[in-house]
């Protein structure tokens, strides 16, 4: 970590910090120029709050020179991170690595054991590996559907054991852990991605968790969070790409594709994108799936449903099994030309 | 809440919506021009998804013509609401309404005993009504200094029982609800302010709760997440500007003041202010808690410290006892010019 | 437009705006509810300025029915334009239209006869159809070098005899029109996308010209700007998607990808996407422009360099012309992919 | 400026890029510790361009020890500018400084003689002391009233004449600069804020320039921006915080009222805020108007209309003369209460 003071700053002022860094088990390396005295700290600055000492009246800026992330960061662990997913009752599916690709898919919302067990059928046929579906649901409004919860469950894993595909759900609150004994993948939605306490219990569990970026939350922040599971002991991980916050009103969220390579930079862990989220309009899903096949990432979460009835709301962002299948038709020519 | 649909939509679409609408217990009132259809719904649209309509492949756009929450909302409860805060052992102190100014003030972090009292009483002394001080703390990092959690509660309270001043401090998760017993104010950080579990638990408390807007969050969905808490019976909320995050990097987060004008039409709750998590600069926390008398506000939460040396790093957006009572006398001056 | 009001607006505000309404040479249709008044504007609304009524005190939101653009509106001209590119001593290429894809590549600034002439012979055998090459540069700072100007375009113009190239230049203000008259495709920049003037001065030559999205700039604002130039009876305009500004830093900006769909729905004009200046790292050009490819861009904008040293620093966002040989096949590729 | 490299870069490629910095006449200071290497360059590193090192494959981190300004720097100049405005047949009025406060007022376009003569004779007795109107608008479509542009100077002139405010007028394009010999302070618009042309010429005259802050620009782009002027000899920049774009749409910009003493602290320059056109509603130009008196602005900028029945729409930001008058005597009442 690099710290640069202000020009003028009183000797005492400095040696006053230089002790601060030393306190904290760090050695500090003072250089002095002409006009700017820069202050170098060696030894494990993870814990040093960039935040803090750049609020310092003394402080001009700050730089890390090492990113803040261990476990979840590329440069200790080369090689892709594979996650083996799928329990007991289901079809075993390996998500990261070169020839993996991962197609989660399934409803918005769990509804009735018909509508999961039609789409879960459906979705199979048409190439998807895992299948999604909410159970408890984040919504903004208290009066919206929050979802059928533990009966939600319940019904994926009757779809699961229906079909073999694994499941994929997201949990809300850590009171709820013991109810996702039987899901394959638990999801951490973006307006959880900074809920440490629930990170921190998933930390401790052994599933894979699929983290969603939050809408305001920058990649290392992503990784951050990433971190806290894996500070837990729990290392399967895996990143998705749902669209950010911008001024731009034409999408629900901008996508931020770019996310995808500079994250398979960063980091070992999977990054897939949702692209239903991201755009919030359907028409939209399939030329956005294809470029993130095309930046390279390790899948893609989409959102089918199956009732042309229910379908005029809950459908809005969700494709239908016909346009589900063609979508994927379109995604693997872009994988295996990219392979060739 | 109208919906215009898009152009060369086909008649069995439209009736298709129409219908949908009135499944769900809303009048329709279609009104088809040369160019446009618009279908305006009348009933109680509060359950309605407007993104999800939006996201209908026939729909160009939708307006909520009235306000997504009820509960919160100043059409309905034309009074500001003033909320009595102070449990058995301390001060009452009344927030919100036109005479009152809450001064929320104290640690980032409840470190010691000595410390929590000594800046309590300090604080009291420069005129604070309210001590606030984390226990619990939402860090970026898992490697940061996650707070003294019960223990600094306890502490709060031995703080509380000296000085009389009630306490504010942050809850992470539901499942440490009952350590907050005899906590006055329970705050809502902005990282958590969409865990609608938390809310909806705090919902089911007579606590006053304290929300703070998220980083990327809209005024709107701020008193949505309010309505979460007050559509389980509990009305007092009070709401925080505490910054959003933009693209400029010369201050933290960027104060949006006038979310303070802004919210006061919206809404009867009381709405403070917090300079220091937005700046993250001791130097503004004093123009930015003027502004945000001038702006109307019902309070300002400030940190203060008052060890010097810790202060290197703790104090990088706090001010020091001294500057914190020469802040709230300039405060003061400025709200008895308003009164004039 | 759709105009909803305030509950409790007085009767005689509401006629107030309504004769308003009229004098503007439009209809209002008033529907009153028991909760809302809404007024439908029927005419030609593009000259009434949203900003303005939504800013009165008795409205509560406003909603455009139909886009304030034409001419660049495919609702009214549903075929692909297709631009014919080329001056006398050049290739012809079209840009634009199912099975036309360009290719526009060559260094950020036009040095000298010998950098451009190679860089243009390098791209053109990896397969770019048009040259580009900064003259006039748009700096942040005074103190950066501002480009060789009329001398680079006379550089560019021996480039393009060389080699038979179309060239694209960018152009900083309108007093320089004079020095394009033999420049293929005028390039306005991201920072001049709102310049009016030159946009009008633009709109009355008939040079394609390339129109790049202004980095707070909504596609809505880049296809009026777009509307400004086809008003004065130009129309030859490509949009250029190349980065918005955001909170994240890990890019230089992040390319908004979805523009490309959303822009190929709502308008027939071509679409490029400029994966050098959205990432501003030489190492995403080739993913960033796959994913244009994916997304069903009408082309690319890359920057190439060719030297080695230089490139230490022009060479950040550059490729070297082996570099862009290879992105190119691999965009071929996805392009290929996706026709079969 | 330091660099800090990447883990495992090849000494080869470094001392190529030391090599580079010596040729642009730096020193370069290398530092090689167990993870990283840093660079640090030594001398006049205003020319160097960032973005451009930060690009480079091999870079992990740049950062700017000196700001990129100089004329602009309060470093180099600490006491305040204070600008002398108003031309021989007007009042004159200094803009910065302690003691000054500059009130600019009037319509948001000139539309005859008698509206701005009489505004100018309202807003004079209400206490601005400069009178603001525009004459070249600059509106986002081509089909919205664009001015009376050279005749709205000449009626502006004879306002002047009339009441010996000195005059405030927006430049859209360097053309037009001759129109504006007499107009006493000109007006850069968020829009044109990096047109450097425009800038650059701006820069050889010695009028005062009042430079409105881009909806996407950062604080450091702003004073870049008077940069160029500066840099041209110009040295009567004020600076205008009018609001970013950010994601919250419940007003037409975000107000970032922390700009002002954070611009106070970076530059000596004066730095007034635009309350209408930040907020885009007239009942929310008091309160940000006493905001910006309490963050210790020079100035600000208020549109004020006249005619209640155009007031319709051109009023939507607009205040009234009486309310204009009322928001003065408030925001006297501020700054009085601040001095004492």
């Amino acid at each position: 970590m690099i710290i640069v003071l202000k020009n003028g700053v009183e000797r005492a002022q400095t040696e006053n910090l230089v002790e601060w860094v030393k306190s904290q088990g760090l050695s500090a390396h003072l250089s002095e120029g002409q006009f700017q005295t820069v202050i170098g700290l060696i030894g494990d600055v993870s814990s040093i709050d960039m935040e803090l000492i750049r609020g310092l009246s003394i402080v001009d800026s700050v730089t890390r020179v090492s990113e803040p992330y261990k476990n979840a960061n590329r440069k200790f662990h080369p090689d892709d991170t594979v996650i083996e997913v799928g329990l007991k009752d289901s079809l075993k599916v390996n998500i990261g690595g070169e020839s993996n690709f991962a197609v989660i898919a399934g409803p918005c919302s769990v509804e009735s054991k018909e509508q999961i067990c039609e789409i879960a059928q459906a979705v199979k046929a048409a190439g998807a590996n895992l299948l999604r579906g909410g159970a408890f649901k984040p919504r903004t409004s208290p009066y919206d559907f929050q979802g059928l919860k533990g009966d939600g469950i319940e019904l994926l894993l009757e779809a699961k054991q229906l079909t073999g595909l694994p499941i994929v759900t997201e949990i809300m609150d850590l009171s709820h852990l013991p109810l996702f004994d039987e899901v394959d993948v638990i999801q951490v939605g973006a307006r959880n991605m900074q809920n440490m306490e629930l990170l921190k219990a998933l930390g401790r569990t052994d599933k894979p968790i699929l983290l969603k970026r939050g809408l305001a939350n920058t990649l290392q922040e992503l990784l951050m969070s990433a971190e806290y599971i894996m500070a837990g002991g729990n290392r399967k991980v895996i990143l998705c790409e749902r669209g950010i916050r911008t001024f731009e009103t034409a999408t629900r969220n901008t996508l931020d594709i770019a996310a995808v390579p500079v994250l398979r930079e960063l980091t070992h862990l999977p990054v897939i994108v949702d692209p239903s989220h991201a755009s919030g309009m359907a028409r939209l899903v399939k030329p956005l799936s294809l470029t993130a096949a095309a930046a390279g990432a390790d899948g893609v979460m989409i959102e089918v449903h199956n009732n042309p009835q229910a379908a005029l709301c809950d459908g809005a962002q969700s494709l239908t099994p016909e346009q589900f299948a063609e979508t994927l038709i379109a995604v693997n020519k872009v994988r295996e030309a990219l392979k060739q």
